[in-house]
């Protein structure tokens, strides 16, 4: 039996999108199931949302009731502790994430070891504690808790607002909206015909379709953990 | 033992929607499968919109061609025959359904045991055939591939333009956007604490958890077929 080659899959992602954080622990756990390299790509979704000519689904009052109904009932699904946030236009417009993302840029290219865990943990102050995740302490903070070490936490954070830094930033991003980004979570799948984009933490069992590999439920290992 | 009521579940539908169908074809394969007493309620999704001020997804440029394959790749896993439209601003804009559902909305208030298989018959002939949905022999042939007697098919067409028809489709319509909704399929499960509402075909996980049902797939009972 020869094992065939694992699938890269890109998950483009922006820790101000709740949705996403689902998409990113779902693939984390899927990592030992599917037969997938999974490649974490930070990117900045209000350059998407211009790009594509997108809106937040706030941005229509019906979808925006709805999505703090649809956020809560996900995140029971997918079992991520998620706390709605009171001032969203200040902390998901006004404040944004382009420091959040320029911080894991720099990470990824100076410290990768770290990109994951820091990640998580930036999602854990947004969407889990209501913290800030743009000041340089929220992001040290963020850092230690992901058991960085504070020589790479200073250098990370001493270049994320270096050209090279905000390059590959803007380049991953353009680089999604190539692949036909218009929100986020964006998933790309290089199959062998070419790269499939999927859009939306509710298209894993199309994702799982297009890889041939089983779509157990958003934990994959519970049934052997019974 | 006793059994519990069964739980309600509205599915307010308008056949000019792909993913209304996913929804309509799920809901009635899980009749038998969850404790359910299943309402077809149709509404007119144009009414929906404007109330809302939701637009449909391909007014944003990468949102339609992303819909294209995402279309393609839900049928498959639906397992429903879905052929892509090649005029979509003349078939789902210009023309659009008001017509289809107005006559479903007579077939529902004078022959309502047939309101499921002419439903089924108009999307059959709007994204499966790339057949007109408005013209009154296009509900003729429909309404005749779904069993309904002439007399019936001539009842219904000659109330579909009545006042009685108009308003109880009105009145659907503002129903489901008094339940929230801002697009097709808008789904409301009514548990004992009130209505709950979802939208998407892409919900049905989060429906059976709120029902205590077993989500199984697209297609429940194909294990027991193998």
């Amino acid at each position: 039996m020869t094992s065939s080659p694992r699938i890269k899959v890109e998950l483009y992602y922006d820790v101000v999108s709740p949705y996403t954080w689902f998409s990113f622990e779902v693939l984390c756990r899927y990592r030992s199931h599917w037969n997938m390299n999974l490649v974490l790509q930070p990117f900045f979704l209000g350059g998407v949302m211009k790009a594509s000519g997108n809106k937040p689904p706030m941005t229509v009052a019906p979808k925006g009731m709805y999505m703090q109904k649809d956020l809560q009932r996900n995140a029971e699904y997918f079992k991520i502790d998620i706390k709605l946030i009171e001032d969203p236009y200040n902390v998901l417009v006004q404040k944004g994430s382009l420091r959040a993302m320029r911080f894991l840029t720099a990470i990824n290219l100076h410290c990768p070891e770290y990109l994951e865990s820091v990640s998580r943990e930036l999602w854990r102050r947004i969407w889990s504690k209501g913290e800030d995740i743009v000041a340089d302490d929220s992001l040290i903070m963020a850092a230690k808790e992901a058991k960085m070490e504070e020589n790479d936490i200073e250098k990370c954070l001493s270049k994320m607002d270096d050209s090279e830094t905000k390059d590959a930033l803007r380049m991953a991003t353009e680089q999604a909206v190539d692949y036909g980004a218009f929100g986020a979570p964006t998933m790309v799948v290089h199959t062998k015909e070419g790269p499939e984009m999927f859009f939306g933490s509710d298209r894993f069992p199309l994702v799982a379709q297009m890889m041939n590999e089983v779509w157990k439920g958003p934990i994959p290992d519970q049934k052997s953990k019974l």
